[in-house]
């Protein structure tokens, strides 16, 4: 077996192999081995590079004493950098898997999405997580932008983690017990100074003075930028960003202030990077230039054929994200049928499949050749065209211009003209000129570049596969040339395969492992799953089917374990490891309760035990996590985490979370003035408001906050209330999720974000554009949905907003409000109501559930003649009162019997409870208004005259405003 | 030929077989591998521990923008720290030459003292720089002590300097040219950044930031040293020291703060150590205890022989420094002859011989046996013993307590006794004792352990052969046994030989090669220099001689040259370089002009082209360093590095060197006022005093100080007059060397010395102890032999600190003069005068050579009777005078004839101008003293005739004390 420092020789001697450079560590601590400026700096530019690293990755978040089995502030990476991608890194890399002793042929290992981003680098890059047996080990990243510069040629960043391979690659549950040279451990070797640096990072390391170092350090990068120097430069953004993860580490760094220090990095970041490259340039790029590949190139002459034939044509590509699979299935499919129906090829029907590696279009029946067409061109007016029957010069110029005698004009209505045969065209030519436009405009949600001066798609596209029957249509995308091999399974004994023909290539791929029809590993999956369960006495729980049937071609279910132990943590936990994490289907018993197992979808044949052993380790290992968090929270009171939130900065000016839980609190009391509510059950739980922010498990796992306050809540022995409103008042987390199911949590739900709302709209931090970094826009959806969820609640939004300013001492921010507003105008449009509508009700909007109501009377009566009466009655009212006029008139002034008359119908209206009431008792206004315009003039010269009538309308303006903005409709 | 990063990989892979650990270079910046924690802190305690490691060591002082061919701010170090030594590490290290391609048999390899100390760390080594054809490769150091703790058990280091290697084995002249890796070189890996980074140490680092993040760097180790982590507290030491070592790099650190920076790095350093060994006994040393090999054990039975024979005794060492060898062959030939004499052991001629790697005593016809001895036990008087012949009591239990029979007492003198022969021991008994003992007992100037728990020498003590003709003496010292085997050279075939007997030894060895007699090898060398030296025309420069016979053990003289062009620059720049750095012997010409060539000693058999072409490179390398240097001076004027003196500071408080060299010519000035000096030659060179400190080759090479300053001004078209003054400055550098030869010059040299001496007292820096960092007593030494060799300048030494002071404007500090007296009285009694005529010319001393002259006429007077009866009567008059009695009376009131006698013999001496001088004229006061105290009572009660007559006595007193302190005789 291996030990760890074989395991980096190995490495090491590997990638010298295929001409990497070996350089060290950087001399400063860095989070990941990017940071290099062995990457970070030569990804930039057109030089050619490749390099490969140790890198001792310094995250002081991760310090955890030395105590947690899997988690460590220094962690050991292996960097490789290839530029440009040499097209086939992801086989290069299984062959450095091979060089360590990982038998890939026995290993699930798997390429899953993982997309990476460093915002304080100012650099992005698509890949995946490379996983073996589940277990992330490698991250694989096409490195498209640094330091905000988009990067020409793409690179290969390959990135080992190297302390997770070895546990797996030994079979250890803890990385101190790692053998790390003979006779040696991981823990005998590092131990103390994990120890000892976890308690630097978390516990001493001084705030102010880190602080004052970061400045020293911007300043001086600053400064060497001034003086282009790019390299010491980065040295200092290094130190930065060290320095920056100490005071995270520290809970020393406000959400306001992250920003800002991340801005503060990626502004430098991006001048190294230009300036770096620009001395590059200046030096004569010493390195050499990159070159792209050749394009490809179509042969002199295409193939012919003679009869209709089945195409196949296949799109290979590096793994797709799931949902690129779906949707680059359909884009195929359209862009398909819509180019052929543009040909005059004739065909069957089109059908498309898709993998994570390929793209299967199998088109039925195609014609060898196109049908011919007739073409029409029209000349000159008949008359224009023969003068006694003798062409004119017109005509004459017409045929000359078709290149026909003029003896061949033929009459078409009233005009000479041409009609010529366009004879089809080869179907080879057709499709290879069909096909390669097809596959040039690919297109993903997100794309990238790889080694390609054209292409750019969700991954890299490697080889095309065109077949008509036996013949191949030849086809020249940029670089990529078709061609008649297809790749099957990677650990397959020949992973290249030659295609006899188009016919039965689904049963071709079966053949080799390789299932092309989704629905058809659906369906595979569902069998063994279920199967599989039953052994168990369980059914699965497909919750992430959709995504697991687009991560393999080839699916092989297995069943995996848990210690039962574990299932005395809260669901929650387990399922979204499970899901999040492994994507592996749940195992629940009849009554929906979790069992001790698992199923794991692996790719290709493998062997069963090492997939399982290696997946249950996987899973033991990140439950074991979880529960060490669990278990050391448990030992602690919601009251003592609730004032850790003391120690962690919200804001800036904003004070720390326990302040804003105290206010969430108070704010909820404020609110409940006039709510039914248990009101010990909501102080209780304002009391404990937010308390699982300070425990481990949610810093670890922040989707679970509030799950984990119900749980802790619980087993302290607070009340189920209790315990619920502290569940309640995170929800919800998002557009669709739950709403809280109590009023104590529905009013420290809104607590929550009314504060939330007011306190960063009070500092100026309202979100700008699709800049959203707080989740306002969240917090703002979520008052929004409880408050139309409970009209029972007698609140508005300026309750809220006033509730809020008044804790957090300061006034109503001008912003808020309209920004509330503005999205619950958006969701009634976004649902479909007439803006009209949406805008007769949205004075309404401080209640939402009022203006909720009110759309809905408003959508039936609109059905109603009358109310159509009603409406341009009161219309008629609303254009003659000059807006700011008083419903003020003495009714003894009223003398013309029209003026009375409407005054007494206007009397006898009762107070409307809202637009349906409003709009049944008010109809007998309708003939009194149309009675007073016939026969009152309102505008009369005497002054006191007109007021009175004036004020006699702006009355019944007035009630009728109270249920809607009339003006909208 | 191996790629940079082969050899880094190979070396990885011999030493990881060597069961060494893999680590990774720090991360933070560091001057060495030795301050990796793996090193600095791995030492301590008693664990084991085995490592390799990279360490890329950055020296903001080499940085040289990448254009020095051979000096880098950051450079490759490979390092292994094997603890405890493990016995045989230089034959291992020997080892990994082999492993990375090095022909251990064709080179010259060799391991020359070097010894090793940090202050900043608190530590320091005995061992070698291990040279490979001249050229410095590897440091190899035996730890003894780091953070200032003694080492037990004492590591091995061994770090090679990874680019110096490369350039050897690659031959490339120049960093940039090392084929780092295949198709890319070193340069185009690294360039930008050296230069880079180069930019920033010396010309662009913030130095007030810098100083504060040195502040922040030593109050958060002192933090963490509170706390009890010594792991990230060394973080901060390592900080400390590469910001300290960025300030020295831009000039920052005057000498007073950097006693300061050490000093508080080195008790940070002092503490982590503490801490780390007290952390690992509060873990219980998780990695074990580290134990000495069993001691060697004598047989139960030694072997006897019956024939004298001759005597071989080698002890076998690891290469001692030079001077050790010479001073081991004296000691063991003094303990030998002086053990040898306290046995009854006959024996003939005792001779000892040494090299490098062994002593060796041979002793002629060693007897079989000691001769056998007569030992005479008294008893009880006669008379107690027999009462009537009979044995009394006491005759009987002093029978029973000798153990012999009352019957067997003989009469010895008047008591009764008992005689009895004490047989000789044999001799392998008696010499296996003694030379144990004499090897336990080797001591030297500096001792060192190793991992042995009783021995302590120079270096380490690996074999011991004891052979008495062909039989071999059981040895036991402590873990070392004896035996009959030796070690050849160590590229010989069979390194380790039998010896077969004692008889021709030395021939024996010869035939081995190895020349154990010094006098043969210094024969050896200067024939086949002389030889080699004439084929050029040449003679050999013995200077380094003695220590070139002591470096090898089997000489082999090869001539080399160098590119004639060299000769261009001065003289001392090429000798320097030969002797001190290379140990090579110069050749000159008839007139004593350097020729082209030079002499190195290799040791033992190797191919002769190879090693000279080695040392040609290494030659080469070195002169074009110093001529680089040379000609970047050159394109400067004097006048333009005189003003550079201002960026260097000189000490807190004294300002820059600029303020010094100001100073300088200003109290030079002041000191000429009074002297015939050409005075435009002094102002000229007091303009430029010093300049050559700027200069890049002075930096380089201090010790060519005053040289470089001659050399550049002649250059520069100043006059020979200055350019002399200008080295004379700095004259004398030694107790040895030369005095100034010019009376500018050594106006200039006395105020450079006034203005240190009085500086540095007067901010407080007076040396205390043995500690003298600003060199204060050469300073002092340097005046005093200013001083005395020119007696013709009117000068004494409070005209030079008083002079001193006004230009520092301070007052004379109370210690400077004392300081100067006590010098120039310590050199007078190390001379051997007398101390007592030592303390009657201290008074002269303020003018030293007159004190001188006084001294040398006082011991010419001592002889002269006269002389005596004139110190005689003199010091009658100073013992009735009492201190403080003004030298004052009235002729006209002396009365008595021999109160008139004396008063007119006084008259009628003349003013003297030395003791001699006085000691002449006096004399006619020898009689006239003599009969007034025969005459004249002093201490009369009349106070007016008491105080004539002591005014008269006084006057003589102070005449007499101008020349001389009588009352000291």
């Amino acid at each position: 077996m291996p030990t760890m420092q074989d395991v980096l020789l190995a490495l090491t001697n590997y990638w010298t192999g295929q001409g990497c450079l070996v350089v060290q560590p950087v001399n400063s601590e860095v989070g990941a081995g990017t940071m290099n400026p062995a990457t970070i700096l030569r990804v930039l530019g057109p030089e050619p590079w490749r390099v490969s690293y140790v890198e001792p990755s310094v995250r002081p978040d991760d310090a955890r004493y030395g105590e947690n089995p899997n988690r460590l502030q220094t962690h050991t990476q292996f960097q490789v950098l290839l530029k440009p991608d040499p097209g086939h890194a992801q086989e290069l890399y299984l062959g450095s898997l091979a060089a360590i002793g990982v038998d890939v042929a026995a290993h699930d290992i798997r390429f899953v999405e993982d997309n990476w981003a460093s915002p304080a680098l100012g650099a992005w890059g698509l890949g995946w997580e490379v996983w073996l047996d589940g277990l992330e080990i490698t991250q694989f990243t096409y490195f498209q932008q640094a330091g905000g510069q988009s990067l020409d040629p793409v690179s290969v960043e390959i990135t080992y983690g190297v302390e997770r391979i070895m546990m797996a690659v030994q079979g250890v549950d803890h990385f101190k017990d790692i053998a790390y040279a003979p006779g040696i451990s991981y823990g005998e070797a590092f131990g103390q100074a994990e120890y000892e640096l976890s308690r630097y990072y978390l516990d001493e390391a001084d705030v102010p003075m880190t602080r004052e170092l970061f400045e020293a350090q911007a300043a001086e990068a600053r400064r060497l930028l001034d003086r282009r120097l790019p390299v010491p430069a980065h040295g200092c953004v290094l130190r930065c960003s060290h320095l920056f993860n100490v005071l995270d580490a520290r809970g020393a760094v406000s959400a306001t202030e992250r920003a800002q220090y991340f801005g503060r990095m990626r502004a430098l970041a991006r001048e190294v990077a230009q300036l770096w490259a620009e001395r590059r340039a200046e030096l004569g790029h010493p390195l050499g230039m990159t070159a792209f590949p050749p394009p490809a190139t179509l042969p002199e002459v295409l193939p012919e054929i003679t009869d209709p034939a089945t195409l196949v044509f296949e799109i290979g590509v590096e793994e797709l994200p799931p949902a690129e699979v779906t949707r680059t299935v359909a884009a195929v499919r359209d862009a398909l049928t819509r180019r052929l129906g543009a040909t005059r090829l004739a065909h069957g029907e089109i059908r498309v499949h898709g993998t994570p590696r390929r793209i299967v279009a199998v088109v039925a029946e195609v014609a060898p050749r196109e049908t011919d067409a007739e073409r029409t061109v029209r000349g000159p007016g008949l008359g224009r065209s023969y003068v006694d029957g003798v062409p004119t010069k017109a005509a004459l110029g017409f045929a000359r211009g078709q290149g026909v005698p003029v003896e061949a004009l033929e009459r078409i209505g009233e005009h000479v003209g041409v009609r010529r045969i366009e004879p089809g065209r080869g179907v080879v030519t057709v499709l290879s000129e069909l096909l390669a436009h097809l596959v040039g405009e690919l297109r993903s949600e997100q794309n990238m570049r790889w080694h390609d001066p054209a292409l750019s798609f969700a991954r890299p596209i490697r080889w095309l596969l065109a077949l008509l029957g036996d013949t191949t249509i030849p086809l020249a995308v940029s670089t990529v040339a078709g061609g008649r091999t297809t790749r099957v399974l990677r650990n397959a004994p020949l992973p290249v395969v030659e295609v006899p023909e188009a016919t039965g290539y689904l049963d071709f791929l079966k053949q080799h492992n390789v299932i092309a029809d989704a629905a058809e590993r659906r369906e595979l999956i569902v069998e063994a799953a279920t199967a599989l369960a039953e052994q168990v006495g369980g059914v699965p729980d497909f919750g992430v089917l959709d995504e697991v049937v687009n991560l393999v071609e080839s699916p092989r279910t297995i069943l995996g374990g848990f210690d039962p132990a574990y299932l005395a943590l809260p669901p929650e936990i387990l399922t979204t490891v499970m899901r999040k994490h492994q994507r592996y289907l749940a195992v629940r018993d009849a009554e929906g309760a979790l069992l001790p197992h698992f199923l794991a979808v692996a790719n290709g044949d493998c062997v069963p035990e090492v997939v399982r052993a290696g997946n249950e380790a996987v899973l033991r290992a990140r439950y074991e996590d979880a529960a060490f968090f669990w278990r050391a929270d448990l030992t602690r009171t919601p009251d003592s985490f609730r004032a850790d939130l003391a120690a962690l900065t919200f804001a800036d000016r904003l004070g720390s979370m326990a302040d804003r839980a105290d206010r969430i609190a108070a704010v909820a009391t404020d609110l409940a003035a006039e709510t039914p509510v248990d009101r010990d059950v909501l102080r209780r739980a304002g009391e404990l408001a937010k308390f699982d922010l300070a425990t481990q498990l949610v810093v670890e796992l922040p989707a679970l906050a509030g799950v984990m306050a119900r749980d802790y809540a619980r087993r302290a022995g607070e009340s189920e209330a209790v315990a619920q409103a502290l569940f309640d008042l995170e929800l919800p987390r998002t557009a669709t999720d739950d709403l809280p199911a109590t009023t104590p949590g529905a009013l420290l739900a809104l607590a929550d974000r009314f504060d939330l709302l007011v306190g960063l709209f009070s500092v100026g931090a309202a979100p700008t554009g699709s800049s959203d970094p707080f989740g306002l826009r969240r917090a703002a959806l979520g008052i929004l949905a409880i408050l139309r969820a409970r009209p029972e609640l007698p609140l508005t939004l300026d309750d809220g907003l006033r509730a809020a300013a008044r804790h957090l001492r300061t006034d109503r921010p001008v912003g808020a409000r309209d920004f509330l507003l503005r999205r619950y105008e958006q969701q009634l449009l976004d649902a479909g109501h007439d803006h009209r509508r949406v805008a007769a009700v949205l004075p309404l909007a401080e209640a939402p559930a009022t203006a909720d109501a009110t759309l809905r009377e408003l959508a039936e009566l609109s059905a109603d003649p009358g109310f159509a009466d009603l409406v341009a009655a009161l219309q008629r009212v609303r254009r003659i009162v000059p807006p700011g006029t008083a419903a003020e008139y003495d009714p003894a002034r009223l003398t013309e019997p029209a003026e009375i008359a409407l005054h007494e119908a206007a009397s006898t209206l009762p107070p409307a409870t809202g637009l349906a009431d409003f709009a049944r008792t008010a109809t007998v206004l309708i003939d009194p208004v149309t009675r007073f315009f016939d026969e009152i003039l309102v505008l009369v010269e005497d002054p006191a005259v007109r007021a009175t009538r004036l004020g006699l309308l702006a009355s019944i303006r007035d009630r009728a405003d109270r249920v809607l903005d009339w003006s909208a409709l």
